[in-house]
């Protein structure tokens, strides 16, 4: 096992929005470069990145983010949660998107990162990836808020 | 992109637990009052709420709390792991809840949400749910954890 | 409602590397006892252990830890991702691993559990889980990261 790192100090809290579009669909957004960015300006010596997406049709994950593993996501939800079946959120309200709904809260909106001397401990091929299953284009934000000792 | 809010200073670490019955099979309880109540009463400046389900057969999530989504997401998770199939789970133990395991272990006991000023930042329509997926009507306890500075 | 539990002080962050072999195919490693040891000797007043994966093909959740789930968790993801159904992953790369990222992704590779008196909080029968998603046996590490007040 690695040596443990402890690190000690008055505690800094950082709340930072990112913003982009996403095209609806399974549209995956691949986030990872502004993260890394803004947890280098941060800066922290050990800490928590929280990336959290507000909104119900909305979800965060880490994928290997390459062509072939974008479409293979897409699909496996088209599989679990099918579009096309009936939804009774389609009957209470008129947006058609009940299949995004259940899909999002399968996924879940929030991920928590570790990291230390400023770099997000995240696998090689690791990319933290918003995922947009609503059934229309929409304007995103999500909140990431760093958490630790400088 | 929104500006950046830096807060530093001494750590706060808040602990409450939140209690409920619950109905079973994939009863989802709305618990987004109730923390808004506690993120209010503990306003932090800046942290994180940390939702997190003790046992083995509940999970947390965020959803559109309406009921024809509450409804499309009990038949996800009949679709995507059927009560009325073989789980070896029931062939060990006798409380034949195997699908309650494999649902609870899909979806996941924890959720981060970051707050500012004392407000977990959900989206409009986004709620914190707990959902029972035992076979059973369960006595619930959910944990919240405040961490920030005040 | 229980009684509140307030801890303020100056914060701990405390990083650590779990490591271990994992089989590949959906075999789950039980690495709580590892955890519950690693919590009591750094002994937070009140805080955070956030648990994450690096790397593509694994995730993290918490499961009662019996053979019967551990065999009813990995047919759960041959049945929503199986493996021998055409990947775009394994027509771009030349792994086969196709399944293994989407169920990864799917399962999430972030878990945040709550302790108080160096205590993890989690229920009587939760475990807390490396699924190892890939398609073959792996040398892995996992971030154990305790944040809070000593």
């Amino acid at each position: 096992m690695a040596a443990t790192n402890t690190v000690t100090g008055e505690m800094v809290v950082i709340t930072e929005r990112v913003e982009f579009s996403s095209a609806g669909n399974c549209d995956i957004t691949n986030i990872t470069a502004e993260l890394r960015r803004l947890a280098t300006e941060h800066n922290l010596k050990a800490g928590t990145m929280t990336v959290f997406a507000p909104g119900a049709t909305g979800a965060i994950t880490t994928l290997e983010f390459e062509p072939g593993v974008v479409q293979d996501f897409k699909r496996l939800f088209d599989q679990i949660a099918p579009a096309d079946q009936p939804y009774e959120h389609n009957v209470t309200l008129g947006d058609g998107n009940g299949h995004s709904h259940v899909r999002a809260g399968l996924l879940g909106p929030s991920l928590v990162v570790p990291i230390e001397d400023g770099v997000p401990l995240l696998g090689r091929w690791q990319e933290i990836c918003f995922v947009c299953l609503d059934a229309r284009p929409r304007e995103r934000t999500v909140i990431v808020q760093f958490m630790g000792v400088k």
